[in-house]
């Protein structure tokens, strides 16, 4: 893959909808200028992803996302020698095809990855700005346009996964939560075309459910399963179903909370 | 394996015996229409593989089944290089041979797998719907047709072995159980040729054998295990012995257990 | 290999002694007719296999064994690519070979696999009878003749190594136990030459020590450990030194079982 | 790569700024000209690779860094077999390239690696310095100007992860902590511009922080995260933003924590 | 490796040094005969390993030895396919090479072994005495001299390391033990040259330690430990010394139980 | 690598300076024309490698030292088959080389390798002194100049880790322990050029600290960093800077341990 594919292929071709929360987009931009790692904070489906999409397509960077996983390896991020019909050959992984030809790098749920994919990134984010391939016994210089983000989900934290101080002292930071109801309501309605009162009352559901977390809830409705249920009933489902089958029957099997969460919407929509 | 073979070899030729319970077909059909993630739930043996495989059959797409295991790991979904006489050779896997051709993908007991099995399925789960090959540098959009389906048994379900909030927040989801009794033995005299009050009685024995679920027994009698009771039946085999060998010794070892299962099968048939 | 001698090295040449206990070889046969999966439960050394290649034979089947281990893959069952001159080729596992050419498949002591081996085999056990062969991108349509019969020892099982209930719902199921002493001396008059008189002493022996099961011996005396002490015995060896060789030394290394055991050989042959 | 790249690619071409805080600097050069093994412990961040770097620009040699993980085997260090097309060939890993052309090795966070990566340097570290590579059969004898270094952070130092006592006895040792508040602002003006009132105020707030490690932090604020809040400031983000971005949200999500330290930007910059 | 240098290069060419303690030699080779599995039972340094090698040379055999150990698999014993000029070829394991070509084949403690290993043998040790190489679609038909015999140290016996009952059960055995004085002294005197009398002495320090077994010694002192006593002994060196270095530093560094040993010592040298 | 090759580069080609403690060469030198295995134990850096670097000098014997450590395996000390442009290739490992060639094989802290490592020299030091190459089908019989050393710290002796009793009772053994205090000074002196008196002040500042192990410190202060300290103060630093520098810092992290040892350099050399 020559440089110019490479940066076609990932380039944000067209604006992503995007819905502004507070300052993030200007701070983002500042931690940009200065090329400072960020790591962005909050729950399943309240849009980190998309905001760092949005500004992949705002800074006119190619963005290069890795889902992290408790399989993945060093390996995995920088590459690996492949065979080939001339011999072994190298394929450079996402992370190094990233700061080789400078684009953002958004590695997404970091703290469900391996230590070494973590610890890999340490000479990438302070001033070396270096990537060794060890393997390959070459020393990446980044590119001036590459910048490292992050993502994780502190309701997950625990002192089994966590990263360590000496990553976390790597990176700038946001926490995010769930939009506003107004802000949430202007995302159903734009995304599936429902009419804002409907969306205001699903809306309404997933803030009781959202009290639920931690109390027989791993985590509260997210704005995509709303934008879900909205989905189906814009297609002429009944609400009833459209949100049994979106908000409940995906979260949970426990009785007690799934007779509170059918009660709320019985007496939303029935 | 080229486009027009995969299609051929996947797709399902005859219409199979699918026995509606609710309103899961046309909720289903606005979930493929809007291709949203789907996750089906319930017990062994209820018929959740059946379902799949009339709903690609009826939406005419097609269908490729994966069983997911504790030993599967990303690269069994997504593919791998492989020697060939010239070099590597890339080897798609079956996630991403149902995205690259627009079938639908059933990951069946998707809890039993890796992490790192589940992670990979994110981006084609969200607006997305993409699948990057970091191995082969390749990043691939889904086809319009593709749609990904999962079953899981919340029977099994605990601490160690559950779907991340972040996974569950990615599907809408079905709950099933064991069909109603008329039902049931509609499925068996259909499946067997039995006549209508035998199948009654053998559902009788499986609704008391259900009610032991959690007190002695893991599950109740599945349909499947109906079905075998009634073949053999069908072919001559004595109620006692073919009760035994398809509803009784499968099941379990526990003295007490036999013994309440002998006896209803002496009450029934003896 | 192909289908023709495939055929030939695993059929079995000569009927096997094998001494019937109950209705089971009609059971069997029934199963068979509806390709019903099998799952044969009974303690060691009680003639398991024995029965597995008697049945063989006598429905005229080729017969593969797979004695399962905790470090066996679905790999090793389904088969893998080997590197050839020409790159690389595939073959097929016992599994495979079986549900290709139409064989019986007999998988000793399931339990004892790592779970991925006892998930492959789920789509050959419903309906479908296929085989995906994932990593080769083929789905094998089971040949009419196949069957796939498992094995377990009861005895064994434990909330760390048991079958899953949603493999358990696949099988219908025998029960095995040590033979009754007239039919147990029946086996070793015809497999040793030893006269009946000493073999019913040394069932007598056998019986004691299955007492024991439980209470210092993990498992009693098996009629294969019979059969080897009473071969000894025929070749001339003292029946004390045979029956320590033969049924106490390989059982236990436990002194107050050694001398229960030894006492009741001086009793019985001395 | 040959000889003479190998020193030109590892060499320090500019002089680092490093701020000495003590009679580091000469003793680490004494350590050098007897080549002794050096030992660099210190919190996150406080400076400890920067003076390494330092040390190598001053005494004119190569340096090789290597950030050490849980992942990271012996052969990631001294090299490993790679197949060509003409066969296998030998990859030397970034130790053996250091002991072989004489640059410094820099292991950085040893206890994070695997044992094996730590026993392989012991030969390294006394009178043979010597490095054996079994899985070539060649016995390297190191340069006279190689030199070993390693770092690592007390405050993790547990049972499970320590240092040996066979590898600690074959070290000299430094420790590190984080400069003086003067020294400190003097590098934070140096770095990003700022006015030094200012970032004293920063360094107040870091030091109030650092009195909680223990007490709900990891380890308090470190001057690179400091550097990081000062560089957002002199790009015209409010103190405010700055600080949460760069000091309070990358180390906590306890609410406690995070309340105690927003009160105390408040009173700093409010 | 053909047929003929196998038998060659494994055939014990000269009388092993052996001295019988009471019948095992006759009852060994009934158990041959019959092609009986064996199991030798007994503690380190008895003479099992020397009773096999001579009773292969006496029965004219060719000895194969596998020294088990904890991370030896199946493929350790059976063979593996390995890349060569031609593409794959197959490398018969020691297993595999016995079986085919009729050789005993001795697997040394074997509860060292995985799992795995040990049940790979099942099928070669029933009436079948077969070996399926599943990995080469190869049934091998033991050689009709082959005979497995295997070894194992009942003093290490443990919940986690025990043969499994279905491996037990398919085995006849001898249990072992230290020879008695008069028999170990003709050992000595006959390996090592030392006089009757210096041979008993050494024997009685023996006794009194093999009396601290589980007592503060692991195992009580050997006979081969003995015969490396009497060797240093015989070659000049003091009593005194060769005692400590033969006989109580290789076993201890409990200072009670060194300064029990030493005093016997003393008493008896001194 | 041919033989002639071989003997050349592991040959010692200077007398190392070694100052005897007892007999110990004496005694080395009977084991060796016996050919009996030896076990050398004592804490970290007490002169153990040096002193098997001596014999094997004093003894014309090459050697081959192995730094043992828990990821080696078998095959690391055996030999491994590598691909070569013909095909595999076999490597022979350094156990492999030394047996065949005729070398001492001194496996450096035996204790820290994986079981598989200990158990494959058990053929190599009973009277058989051969090796079996199981991968490569080939039995080599040992030179008859090889010998077997090993060393281990019963510092570190526990439940998880130590030799079996099969492995121990194959070996005899020397225990060493640090020099004593004018052995020790004439060692300082001889390899730094200190005097005598600032020798013996070191001296005493290593006594005070090795009576602190176990109460505090994992070891006592090992000869090795007393040369350390000697040669930083032969340089020039002062005894304050050299002492914190090679005999406090690398050691403990614990303030009290720290307090005192300081207290004990201001007392010596204040």
């Amino acid at each position: 893959m020559n440089h110019g594919d490479f940066l076609k292929d990932y380039r944000i071709k067209d604006e992503p909808y995007y819905r502004p929360q507070a300052e993030e987009i200007a701070l983002f931009t500042a931690a940009y200028e200065r090329r400072l790692p960020v790591m962005i904070k909050g729950p399943t489906g309240c849009g980190k992803s998309r905001f760092v999409e949005y500004m992949a397509w705002r800074l006119g960077r190619p963005l290069l996302t890795v889902a992290c996983n408790e399989d993945m390896t060093a390996a995995d991020l920088v590459g690996r020698w492949l065979l080939d019909s001339d011999g072994t050959r190298w394929q450079d992984g996402p992370l190094t095809q990233a700061a080789r030809h400078g684009a953002i790098c958004y590695l997404d749920e970091i703290v469900e990855a391996r230590q070494d994919s973590t610890v890999v990134i340490h000479p990438l984010t302070d001033h070396r700005r270096q990537l060794p391939l060890d393997k390959k016994g070459e020393l990446i210089q980044a590119h001036p346009d590459f910048q490292l983000v992050i993502s994780y989900n502190p309701g997950y934290q625990s002192l089994v996964k966590d990263l360590k101080p000496s990553t976390k002292q790597r990176f700038t930071a946001f926490r995010f939560d769930y939009p506003s109801a107004d802000v949430e309501a202007e995302i159903l309605a734009r995304e599936t075309g429902i009419d804002p009162g409907l969306a205001l009352r699903l809306i309404g559901l997933a803030e009781s459910a959202r009290r639920l977390k931690g109390h027989g809830l791993d985590e509260g409705i997210s704005t995509r399963l709303l934008v879900y249920a909205a989905s189906l009933m814009a297609d002429g489902m009944a609400a009833k179903h459209a949100c049994r089958m979106a908000l409940v029957d995906p979260l949970t099997d426990d009785d007690d909370i799934r007779a509170t969460l059918e009660h709320a919407i019985d007496a939303l929509f029935g």
